[in-house]
């Protein structure tokens, strides 16, 4: 059903200007207006896609989620659930994964006063966190882990992920990706490997 | 010297009335206009204090910062030097300082995209690691870190606790009061207690 395909490649083709957009920009730059000029199309052609600014955030918001299922996708399909490579996908190490970087904190900006945004991103650290837990329960440094203590170690895995991206984001000069991977490393050490000590005595 | 305090009380009225607005309808909502309406002034009383838009954000931001700093301070005075209470003083468990970090999140929505912002999100953290590296320094658990291993674990211990605040922030069902608490503390055993076994080796 080539309309359909069309459909989908158009969709994306617009979020990916909108990301641009809102990486240079802020979230207040991604108007129906630029999006259009920016893609070298009509307003319609743009309205006929996300009707209107806050649409256009929204799916924006979920393309970039889909690009970083698919990175952590990938790292898992080289090192089969490992969650050391699962959140090294996730740093903003390219120019591609920082742009996406810049998409979500813009989108947590909103998502602070907009019911319907806290729910999509919460849906989405909820999925996120499912996959770290899964990887925790593959690994076999955490074989001692019973499932509360799981669950409870994927949530610090994501906090401290969250909280590196946060610092590096905004402080690129003191945190190189060398800087950046070490930590996520270090982080893991301390709060996978600290259970595992207690799983072993 | 009356006047000046009064411009200072006045300012800060302001901020407060913009962190209000800021934390229940997004950055786009604190206008000079809003502001001026919200406070019962004119136009031209808040745009003595704020010439704009944009410098309102950063004022209300800066305000945030300090009423962060305030309560900081107050928890060591209650505990000197105690990790924990610092960072626990810093959780969204009320209001207040919920507001603080809706306000905080709305500014790095556009700090993504703006380098002065960028900045000043960069020196109140490393104003904040430095914080929290000197509760290591005096923590007697912390006995075995050197200044490097110190400093890592100050922006581990940030990190864990920026990650845990933006899960708890848009999860608020999932994070209640005691998980948050209980989350802080698990985070500082492991990442601050592990390296205590080894500087004890």
């Amino acid at each position: 059903v080539p309309a359909v395909v069309d459909h989908e490649t158009r969709r994306t083709a617009l979020a990916e200007v909108a990301a641009d957009l809102i990486a240079k920009g802020g979230a207040e730059a991604a108007t129906v207006r630029a999006v259009a000029a920016a893609a070298g199309v009509s307003t319609k052609a743009v309205t006929h896609y996300f009707s209107d600014k806050r649409a256009l955030m929204l799916l924006t918001y979920r393309h970039a989620a889909m690009r970083s299922q698919a990175r952590t996708e990938a790292s898992q399909q080289m090192s089969r659930r490992d969650v050391a490579a699962l959140l090294c996908a996730l740093l903003p190490l390219d120019p591609a994964v920082e742009r996406d970087w810049r998409v979500w904190f813009s989108f947590w900006g909103i998502a602070v006063a907009d019911s319907e945004f806290t729910t999509e991103q919460s849906a989405q650290v909820r999925a996120f966190t499912e996959q770290i837990a899964l990887c925790l329960a593959a690994d076999p440094s955490c074989a001692g882990f019973d499932e509360g203590a799981q669950s409870s170690a994927a949530s610090l895995v994501l906090a401290a992920l969250l909280g590196i991206v946060a610092q590096a984001m905004f402080d690129p000069q003191e945190w190189p990706p060398e800087r950046q991977i070490e930590a996520v490393n270090e982080a893991l050490a301390r709060l996978v490997g600290r259970a595992v000590v207690n799983g072993e005595e």
